[in-house]
């Protein structure tokens, strides 16, 4: 049984257990939230792994994007940066390979991965229609559905699927005149095959059969916005919202035929346009969680988009986005590094933790009232134990010892918080 | 004349006629706020640099904090700090020295400074009343005065006056029992002062002495924010709000004598405090310019407290604060060096810039649009040079060089952008 047959049978999973005692939330609201969407468990039923859950009430989730390109094919560097997302925080993570043998790739992750695993099954569907046809245009329906099955048994957690990239969507953004058309890799495979084929979207027009699978190994449906817009003038327009109306139709259809399902969102969105991107989604797509890329808040910060892209998640984390995708430091420059994961990972989850705050998640501000409890008494060892990095605070810390070791060499003996002690029993 | 002497008369300063090329803002509507309080400009009248204009409808600014403390003097350090600032984009430093010579670092700082420089007066008078007279509660106002007086004389452009801790606010804290009672060093100063010599705040006191100074020099007065929470817990209580009613009565009493002023904001605020808390400072302090110190949207990352000094400077920035206080990744663990200052520059101009974008700014847009089109087209020279960091993306761009010149090592051939310009001409 897949978890929206369990809620929608009045059941509580053991998956729903385990979420329940982890996010501290009552296994009978978690069930309800799961039978009308709010909440996803992302968790293949043939894996065994810890499920996460995703949505709303919950904890903010933060997700890596690992995987190579033809430019850079190294299986243990992207098994090194899978670790390394681990260790910081990351709740899930996605291999988006496009280089070498991704299929040996993917595997590898996935026995490696002790968080979900995301794919966006197109890309294999297309490198190999590319090397086995000669091009894109001759991929079928049956070399998709072969592939979503493929990585369904390998135990693929989420998928994200571009079905919101039709034909009217496609001719509105011809009408539109971005600055930038599209920046999704997957929603631009589909324009070409849809362009050069004059046929419709098979992830639209063949939905039903992409439900299937993802019932059958309970996968996580995650829509993904081929029209996200890649510069902030883009940002808000009428294909980004066509899109998702098709996506809110499509999550009411999957959710029917017991797959879950999330909403992916953008991308470059200026800061005054976060709060209504959430809340428009939220309305259209019935409450399903929002995962949102960044969003990135200016276009001109390549080598600090993971602070870009932290001032956007956190506002979309506090107005109600549920899911942050990282953004790393070489964003826009090349494909990320070991420690341009660490810093993605880091930047976003901080983010996340803002907008839990804002949000009220449970748990989440006690964590601040326990640093500060440690700051005011100048306690350094439990201060540094409570950091988002312990590595990167205790490094600074012993870089600059101060001669009167309960204090800082900000403020050395000025340190406000030690003088106004002396008169504040 | 002052500015504020200036806009009575309706006549237009050569700082004003600067400020209005500058920032595109026409002059007479540059007077008319500058008379009302809600702009003001920042110079000495001694002092021979540009000016920088803080305030509504122009470009947000920001501040670097600079400064020896007891455990770490080095003037030369504090030097380059100050070039490494300058050149990454601050538009004014305040020094904070409270160790070493510290008038002989404040006029090394004017001298080499090309932008304005703010202090925090009471430092100076706390340290020599300490160090002549053997402790803090023999500080007089004469000797608050006399230091006023010699660092106006210095050409100081802004002084930090923590003129709102009165011994009310100081009862009002005492009762309300905070995490952290205070973070402010200028404030702790004065409050320690108070409580031994059970009188007022002499900057309350005796304001209108620190006006006439403030005045003479055309000195913007910042008032300062003594009660600013240093805690997410303690945000928007009692004791912060009863010291920004003062401040706003100040500035009220300020303007009306011809002298400059804007009003110091927090401190540690949880995401969905922000917009109330600049909303309020613009209410209570009839619309004067607002200066925040972060806000900081979690306790929890030392190390990363620029970028989460990020967070909450974008969000306050786009609500309508007006000047941004840098906030570096050695906050709460060391005095910052050479690389924190860039660090912190880097991140808060990154907020300011996002934040000018929501605030419909003049020009803010128009440099993403120009970096996306450089994008769209792959013209890495170019988008490299629009890089809000050059230096940092061409290495990042060296450091991973594609195959083919015209994409990234990110997605090589399968470059989302490449391939729909074949069919979007």
């Amino acid at each position: 049984m897949t978890q929206l047959e369990y809620a929608k049978l009045n059941k509580t999973s053991p998956e729903m257990r385990y979420v329940s005692k982890k996010e501290g939330v009552p296994p009978e609201v978690l069930r309800k939230r799961v039978k009308n969407g709010s909440v996803v468990i992302l968790k293949n039923s043939r894996r065994k792994i810890r499920p996460c859950a995703v949505g709303e009430g919950l904890a903010t989730k933060v997700n890596a994007n690992l995987g190579t390109s033809m430019d850079r094919v190294n299986v243990n560097l992207e098994l090194k940066k899978l670790r390394t997302a681990i260790q910081y925080g990351a709740d899930t993570v996605m291999d988006l390979s496009t280089g070498g043998d991704i299929r040996k790739i993917r595997r590898a992750i996935l026995r490696n991965s002790t968080v979900p695993v995301g794919t966006v099954p197109v890309y294999q569907a297309v490198i190999e229609a590319c090397s086995r046809k000669g091009k894109i245009s001759l991929m079928t329906k049956e070399d998709i559905l072969s592939v979503l099955e493929e990585q369904a048994q390998d135990g693929v957690d989420f998928f994200t699927v571009h079905c919101g990239v039709t034909q009217d969507v496609l001719s509105r953004l011809k009408k539109k005149k971005r600055l930038i058309e599209m920046v999704s890799r997957g929603g631009v495979f589909l324009a070409e095959w849809m362009i050069l084929n004059k046929k419709e979207n098979p992830f639209y027009e063949y939905f039903d059969d992409v439900v299937k699978i993802a019932k059958k190994y309970d996968i996580v449906l995650s829509l993904g916005d081929g029209m996200r817009p890649g510069a902030l003038v883009d940002a808000t327009d009428r294909p980004q919202i066509q899109e998702l109306i098709i996506l809110g139709e499509l999550a009411a259809k999957a959710r029917k035929n017991d797959a879950q399902v999330i909403i992916e969102g953008p991308g470059h969105v200026p800061i005054d346009q976060i709060e209504s991107n959430v809340m428009i989604q939220k309305k259209i797509c019935d409450n399903a969680p929002f995962y949102v890329l960044g969003p990135l808040v200016t276009d001109i910060a390549p080598g600090y988009d993971h602070i870009v892209g932290a001032i956007g998640g956190a506002m979309a984390g506090a107005y109600g986005a549920d899911f942050l995708c990282y953004v790393t430091p070489s964003e826009h420059l090349r494909i990320p590094d070991e420690n341009d994961v660490k810093d993605g990972v880091i930047a976003s989850r901080i983010a996340a933790h803002a907008a839990d705050i804002a949000k009220r998640v449970p748990g989440a501000l006690e964590k601040d009232r326990r640093m500060s409890f440690y700051r005011a008494r100048r306690d350094w060892k439990s201060q540094i134990k409570e950091s988002i990095d312990p590595v990167k605070a205790a490094r600074y810390r012993k870089s600059a010892m101060p001669k009167k070791s309960d204090v800082c060499t900000m403020c050395s003996d000025y340190c406000s918080m030690k003088i106004i002690k002396r008169y504040f029993r």
